[in-house]
């Protein structure tokens, strides 16, 4: 359960605040020359504490790669072991929460499935593990069957709110002040992608899309090409004509969101993921302890009030998965 | 690509208009007496020519087991193979597509996948592949760890109008009249789910049903719990809290949807399908063949006018898989 | 579990006296033709009732395929389902057996896996399976990448003798007539794989080839290479000198059997599998049923006094399969 | 490829000589407490420097545990990430190898599968890689489903001599002193298995073991029960006779080693593992370089003459690993 892929596969570990994250990627063929400072750069983009509008949970972060390398950063074809110590965790912070069950949180579900939990920051469920994705997908990124492949994940909405850039701010600020925190939406578009990459019946490619993404905290719904609006369309209005453009063949729109059938058709792949409002509220709350006794929850401790924000690199670093492993197939 | 699960698993085969369709239902315990009607009932929600609204094709789809039970149809512990035969092709009405790209049909990507597509009917990409899910669904539904959960699909929504089973038919016949199709949204609510299943990370229970529903064929989006509207929510309006009712812990909302952390919480599970119209209209239509000459596509066929409508017993017969097997895990 | 492989898996079902025996083969690519009669050559070979030595059930076992290829026999790279009707099954000759165990047989370690067993004819246990296998074996055979592989399997040993086929034969013939059974070793010799195919760590070659092999019935033990002689020698007889002929590496001796480090160097791969006699013998003997009761089993049915005769050309079907799943990978 | 186990999973990495070995294991259910002695009692069994007999390696291979554990160290259910970093390297030892094919060893099969390969100390193929195995397979011996299975191996036999420790290890230092190394056979007894684990057809737990055991470095053959021996006899030699024991089916032989048809029968699960000679020498070698060029490979480095010796621990570890992930399941 803690693997994703199939040619490409990443398997990590890693609680919030304990000794360190980590994973193995495996899969990755021999004689490829890795730049840490794209894993470096990936990492950096996820990092908290980059502005006043995410946590200031100030760690580096910097993995140490163990394995599947030569000195001179080619893989051996063997698998990459990773590990990122976790070194700013003051959990302390966390004490109180050990005995309450945090609205919205996976504390009781963890309770529920495994018999206890690990309250400190979230333990397993603690959105720190998408770091180890990152890293996963800033090294799959460099597979050379990527090269002429982009993923360009972004913010289109917060709150409900369409914007620019400062719009979007806007809001969550709003929110941060009121010690709220707020939902948003991130598209993706993947170019570069021939058409013929995928598997149609179990193996869709939007269906894989659907399961990385819904594996990234907080997502609530996944989307692809017109999505939901869809649903409200007509055929005449939502089919994508084909045309030949010198000797290519194309569709003048791109309804189908670059999918058809479960296989590419090399169009734009188009997707949007749903996130809920960050479930830590800088207020009280009410709550119940193990027992089911009524308490009060103290809002405190360093978090995101838009979950959204940090997903975007989640979202390519999973994306990049996917493809990657399709296009390894 | 043509099997789903981990502990109860369904592999299946078959094209349209091929000999059969069929599969393998493997992982299904011993000792369990399987009840024939609750197959064939199934299996005839999904059956077209129901009514006026889905298409005419008249198939008994009576599907034959082959193996894993006694005599008695007592299941053996062994996989239960099973074929239903196709009887009423009349291949001559695909005659002329195999030439050419059906819009928003996978002709094109097969073709880019594999080499080649069966062209008639739709080959394996056909929405009758659901009639093998519908059946391995029917058959899951009756093991015992099924006895007390509760698995509810209706569409919602048709176009964009909610409402009555009578408005909702109204705008199907309107699209029919045009000679057009429609898209809709299916709604699910699982009931009787205890509290702690499912998984965390890559096997959360929320990205298993997502990546089992985006396998229906024309599905475009998927949501569980507030979904897309949760992107557009405060922390305070969307947080679930806990209180305990007779020694047991419930949220007194589920904007959840009944899974934190892709754990079940014990409330009910919900979520949403958006199909997007049939792409197949009973209009000519622009297209090009094999070798990117443009043609015309003429409109014929016997064809759901909305999918979304078929799709109901399939949403049900996938959310059955997806739960049993998380059950006998 | 009762499906095969990685890139090409065949997943199989069928009680030996229920309806069918059949299976799915998934992962052969598009644009294949498949010629029936090798699939018809390689089932007869293992068809009982060929000489006096093996047992005298005669079933035509013709398979149906019923998916995945065109009219024209060119597959679809879609899944091949196939099924083989049970035809022959004089179930009386079994009555007794349902309430007694015999002797090495799965009848008591199936009632304790699952709870009941299928007693007709050894139910899943049975021998039967392996058709399935021949004929997955069978298409994989016609694989492009299998064109220059050559994979041969013949018993080399009965009962401890080591001889010619006449020698052999008489071995069986003598253990029949005093109604009992006899053991053998099968070789299988695999030439054409390139070097460079297969896996280390737990993905070894040979260990799937270990896996494959003990999978057939009756099989107690698998060697490659010099095998458990090579645990009596010493490491400057066991090693494998390398040499250079024309540009080509190669070593001058194949004590490795043509795998290091589970990957194939270029030499044929050799390996062996022990089969123990088959348990059913033509005499009574002590047994208990499922209370626990003494009991005496006939002996009566129609078996063959050794397996290792008819194993042969399920070696060869078990080896294909791990080959052809290696090349497509 | 890096990947054991279906329920309980081991995924590793790690070369011999670079920065550190590791592993995940997933599947252990939460509230179990891990005994560390448990785990440094089983790595320092398969440690280098234990004797004279074994090579002088002398590193500490302590594990670190970095994940899935509360500070009392008892399991949370979630992934347990380990590693080990290498510290006693001394690559220059292997310098003049990294140009030269060694005979028996990986060098050149990974050059063809990945274009390149590790030269220090056999990187990824080394018998290192088994350090992560060990780790596994204590941390899974600790399970509650395991508190009754004892699971023993011993080397039974070496360069063909069956004898005493002494005679064992006689032969041993007779090949020391001659620059050689020898072969030799571990068995393995595992008591305490009720009847009824292990799978049928494709899941046979003896076909798992064999899998296992064959993925052991220098491992050139697999049998159970009678295993080869069984090949040589008559079927009413090979009969185990069905008799009841206070209530208890058992057999008053074991020919078949405690499994039939796949699945356990609650006798004790016999095998035997034969190992080659280590091919590295302490004599000068003939071979090629990676141009097919002759030339002459130096003997020195440290290793191990009778690599059986040191495989026991790691035997018994891939057995428990096989056993704990049926027992899980």
């Amino acid at each position: 359960m803690n693997t994703f892929g199939r040619n490409l596969r990443l398997t990590t570990f890693g609680e919030s605040h304990g000794k360190a994250m980590g994973g193995i990627l495996d899969g990755i063929p021999g004689g490829i020359k890795i730049d840490m400072d794209i894993i470096l750069r990936e990492t950096a983009r996820r990092r908290p504490g980059q502005s006043h509008l995410v946590t200031a949970r100030n760690e580096k972060d910097i993995p140490e790669l163990l394995s599947g390398l030569t000195d001179d950063m080619v893989t051996l074809g063997t698998p990459i072991g990773f590990i990122v110590r976790n070194t700013d965790q003051r959990s302390g912070d966390y004490g109180e929460m050990a005995q309450l069950y945090r609205p919205n949180h996976a504390d009781f579900t963890y309770d529920m499935r495994y018999g206890l939990h690990e309250a400190r920051g979230g333990g397993r469920a603690s959105a720190r593990e998408t770091l180890n994705w990152v890293i996963g997908g800033a090294i799959a990124r460099q597979l050379p069957c990527m090269k002429n492949v982009s993923v360009q994940a972004k913010v289109i909405s917060i709150g409900g709110v369409r914007g620019t850039s400062d719009e979007l701010a806007a809001v969550v600020e709003d929110a941060m002040r009121r010690g709220d925190s707020v939902g948003g939406v991130v598209e993706c578009i993947i170019e570069g992608i021939p058409a013929g990459i995928g598997n149609p019946v179990f193996g869709k490619l939007h269906a894989r899309l659907a399961q990385a993404m819904m594996s990234i905290n907080a997502a609530k719904g996944f989307e692809y090409g017109d999505g939901f609006a869809a649903a409200a369309m007509y055929g005449t209005e939502h089919a994508d004509i084909f045309t030949s453009e010198e000797g290519q063949i194309k569709t003048l729109t791109n309804h189908s969101g670059g999918i058809q059938g479960g296989i590419s058709n090399g169009m734009p792949i188009t997707f949007r993921v749903a996130f809920k409002p960050t479930p830590t509220l800088l207020r009280d709350i009410e709550t119940v302890d193990k027992e089911g006794h009524a308490k009060i929850l103290k809002g405190k401790g360093r978090h995101d009030p838009c979950v959204a924000l940090r997903a975007v690199p989640v979202v390519e670093a999973m994306a990049v998965l996917v493809i990657a492993d399709e296009m390894l197939g």
